[in-house]
């Protein structure tokens, strides 16, 4: 409930920005899925500093060791423990936050709840910590793979720079060719200039990303609080400066009708499947074998380049200076993350399914 | 994971819509609180179908019953097991859609899922199982009363007439004064006349319920999975026809700045506060003192009056033609439980960050 | 973790000695099986007080109602709701016990934990809670059926009265045949007697009770911490006044060498097996095909007829002299209960176990 | 429910005897707590192997790395992330137990149940899995030292030698002086001699160890499943090798009468107190404030250095003849690890309990 997440296949997760190590604890691997090392590791690498000149400059190699429940290249059923050493932390950077709450961040509400905080780059509260999250979905992903499963996730909106059409219109495949990972070459050229100029005025940039789980079996999802879509919103709201989720039509849909948004059953090629999907691929809490598709709202980055009014560890006014290595824009880097915690949430719900019936 | 939600504070519902009786079970209850019987019902009443002339008509008295858990007025610390005998079922009406999936309901997938369905209203899948909710969330509320903690929900939208103003702009205490629960009178009849134009024509409309959580004590919310916006949000999903959570800025947040939107520690009254609200009362997935906002997205009901295409068990094309009484408008009554979800999220984490020291 | 057990099959419970009903939600209840009522109403028959001369002489009906979860005679997935109402509940009997602490039996602990308590027939420490676990034992024994996987338990010892030689020795089909559960004719009497005894002289006893699975698949049970004997010791040790467990060869076997006790294995019939089963069906954690059997022990009942020194609740010296109808010895009605815990571990790690592969 | 354990303070543990490491992550430490990581150290060495002359003469150091969770000394809330990296795995050892299943180990049930195996020293299965145990216990004691709660274990028994009184009736404290960890000098010899005479015959031996718990404070357990004594039950049947678990008279008291086994209350010094402790300081779940104190019984290891019948993968009857280096009797080694599951449980329960009352 605090930092494991999921059923029956599970992620518990460990580590701070600038302590030893992140990493963490996958249980319930089905045993005997081939174990892709490279796979992991380039899915790890999607999410790592340093990688274009629209993320932090910091350079982390992150290298991911998986230190147990594989055994001659497969899964045993045994938990995968695994660790990424941190290195290259500055953490005299932070000396000066110390005694100050940085605006937006989780400084204060740290400091509350616990009566004491590890200050150096944000400790437990830092954006490294999803390091163990794309670990944790690349090893669902690797189970996944036997399936037919797949779930990609790509930048759709850059502050007001947006893709103006459903996931439908656009090869998604295009989406890792540039560094913002929008599917569209002239918006994601578009969202680099916006990034890139936010980035100059020291500032930064919210949006939204959305995200297609394709090839999904049906009946996944456990009415009436395990529903499938439940599951995905609480797997996206926890990833660190979401603000929103909305699946199938989501927000927009409000104004429609029901006789405009329902979706008609039909058959087709011999088996039943539905006309339009409005739904997102999921009623009544459970997968109907369309396409899963959702969407997520990231906020601006708290850290900006800006000095700032804030108040220090007793209240009295003083001003923040922040420096350093900082994203203008988290969503390149949060594709990877974002695709991880949703191929998590689909297994887990795929092993559950097992135990419906005899 | 199915059907109990929370950590420390859990419900456990049971019930189908023409079933004997809707029910559950709440464990975790704080021991010592006063049960004011009066106002369990009266919360359930709020939910109740048959109210006004913008909800179904069906008249479901659903008187609740306590049979646990409570001694001499007082919670005892003992799970509390209730029941609502159902009643004015029929199952009559439902007969003709035994054979048959009803678009955009959950007949399709639960069929699949589970190789059977009980077929009558909707079985499980009808919204009439958020009665439990219900009782689950006012005896959260009683406890919370202790704490100055309320949870105030309201119809912020209804089709396309919306509120054009933050929570903060309305007296919330309006919204009980009319029959959509909307806090600004104009708009509630416009909302109103909205619905009824919508019944008339045999279709259903969405809409937005917003929620403001006040008084809630800094230090609630578990990072890293179990965010109290995460939490809120995982609730509010699992309400039926919801396809959308925001909170803070949300959706719109996107297009500021990182320098907009941040909000400013200061100190007022010898306390620190922030200047502004944006995050939601929120941060780093822990609670913060400030007003605790956010919206959640209704699609328009999915059984409509008017003739649809849809396909029987065997796939073969046929045609529905609901008739019975039903609601053109979840919204009215969606209100009370999404109070209900938010105070027992809300009351569930004050429990378990009560475990966060010595 | 409180009031619910089992991983993916569980068990939530109500209900108190001297409330309303006692009940409980059983999720996880596989979809499909057919819910045979007067089976399940005849496994808490078997339990039910006023049975014979060896148990209390009350008389409680205890009616089961399923409320949901079952459609045409089959679980259908969806939680199965159960009450069953108190009746014939004498609360004035327990007036003088207000004020004062019973020796032995939870009073003192509920009211230091809670702050208050539900004096009245020792509420929900009542033995009479474990009618919710009757109830969900049975439909978890209605889905084992399918695979031949049966429970028994019997009387193995009462007070110095004990059978002189292992399960395999005994048709423990006779242990039905009897008050007091015993396969063997022969010990039952003596077993009698000396309860009869006991009770005349308003005193209680205590003994073990053994528990025999067979036709048990192999590969239930999950490492480390899931192990199946420690899921079914902590059932065990849940039952009300057992002080201890042990499998296979048990605490005797502790005096044995290895080499004695070691199960060697060999093919038989073209499939590997054991020649022996010290293990007792376990190895590892893991259910390994043959026979799984347990014993449990009960102390004897803390409410005797003879007056005894006590204290009230503050702290001053006083005498309890408690009258009413008692069970002299729990073992006769406890059969049932073990074989109902057990019943349920093994279905709920049978559905896990499912989740083990893809 | 696999390598997790616990409700809020919780331990999940990853690791194979000859993989890279073993360690886990502890969540739900309270904040603030000193880390005395000198202690913890302590605590691991007194499980090591090659400690004396009764245990295996494999020597691994063991040394444990905290990853995360701690900053300047004092636990921050955090999730603490550790590992102990394996070193001296003379995995060749194995390499002729990769076609065989040796008896009494989990090779069999592993390989049915997963459909593949690591052979190496047990892998999952092997007693080294009880190093990431010491480190969660060391951190529940540091916890719970605070509280003046204390726990210790000591070997009651080793074969037919036995204490032949109960714990009040030794200093506790010597049984740390010896290799056999047996508070009775004398007894200790008759152990040590035992264990070294059936190591020379390549054998086995089992026995019991007793752990006393003092200080507990009133009022922890949950009933009805959260039982203190079921919690510390399934703690200690999940350690390797353990058969049986007892507390209080355990199953010794199933021969006397309610009358003699009552613990009668009375008041000293102004608090209620029970003249005996019969119930071995838990009624009706709850903790009492008496000892609280419980016996678990060990098989004798199931690798002996005698050639011992036994088949391959195929069902093929083949030898077993193991070689290497292997405790004759695991109790000397044991005792921490029962230690340290007990303070976990405790540790748990008091937090879990601080969320009883508002």
């Amino acid at each position: 409930m605090r930092n494991t997440f999921g059923n029956v296949f599970t992620l518990t997760t460990f580590g701070e920005s600038h302590g030893a190590a992140v990493g963490g604890v996958v249980d319930g691997m089905p045993a005997g899925v081939e174990i892709d090392l490279d796979y992991i590791q380039h899915e790890l690498d999607r999410r790592r500093p340093g990688q274009s000149r629209v993320t932090t400059s910091r350079n982390e190699p992150d290298r991911v060791e998986l230190l147990s429940g594989v055994f001659e290249g497969r899964s045993t059923g045994a938990p995968i423990g695994f660790v990424v050493h941190n290195r290259n932390q500055h953490s005299k950077d932070y000396d000066n936050m110390r005694q100050l709450f940085r605006p937006s961040h989780a400084d204060y509400t740290y400091f509350q709840k616990y009566g004491l905080r590890d200050h150096r780059g944000g400790g437990r509260s830092s954006a490294r910590i999803t390091i163990s999250r794309c670990v944790g979905g690349a090893l669902a992903r690797l189970a996944l793979r036997r399936l037919g499963v797949t779930v990609t996730a790509y930048t759709a909106q850059v502050g007001p720079v947006a893709l103006e059409r459903g996931y439908r219109h656009y090869d998604l495949t295009q989406a890792e060719g540039n560094i913002v990972r929008c599917p569209d070459a002239e918006k994601a050229r578009q969202m680099e200039e916006l990034i890139l100029r936010v980035k100059e005025a020291g500032d930064t940039i919210g949006g939204i990303i959305g995200c297609v789980i394709q090839g999904c079996p049906v009946g996944l999802g456990e009415p009436e609080f395990g529903k499938l879509h439940a599951q995905l919103g609480a797997a996206m709201l926890s990833i660190n400066a979401v603000k929103g989720f909305e699946y199938g039509e989501g927000f927009a849909g409000v104004t429609a009708r029901g006789s405009e948004q329902n979706d008609v059953f039909e058959s087709r090629d011999g088996h039943i499947t539905t006309r339009t999907n409005h739904s997102g691929g999921i009623q009544g809490g459970i997968s109907n074998g369309q396409d899963i598709y959702f969407r997520v709202a990231f906020k601006p980055v708290a850290t900006i380049l800006q000095p700032q009014h804030t108040v220090d560890l007793q209240g009295r006014p003083t001003m923040l200076d922040a420096r350093g290595r900082h994203d203008p824009c988290v969503l390149p880097r949060a594709v990877p993350v974002v695709e991880a915690m949703a191929a998590m949430v689909i297994l887990d719900h795929y092993l559950l399914n097992k135990t419906t019936r005899m």
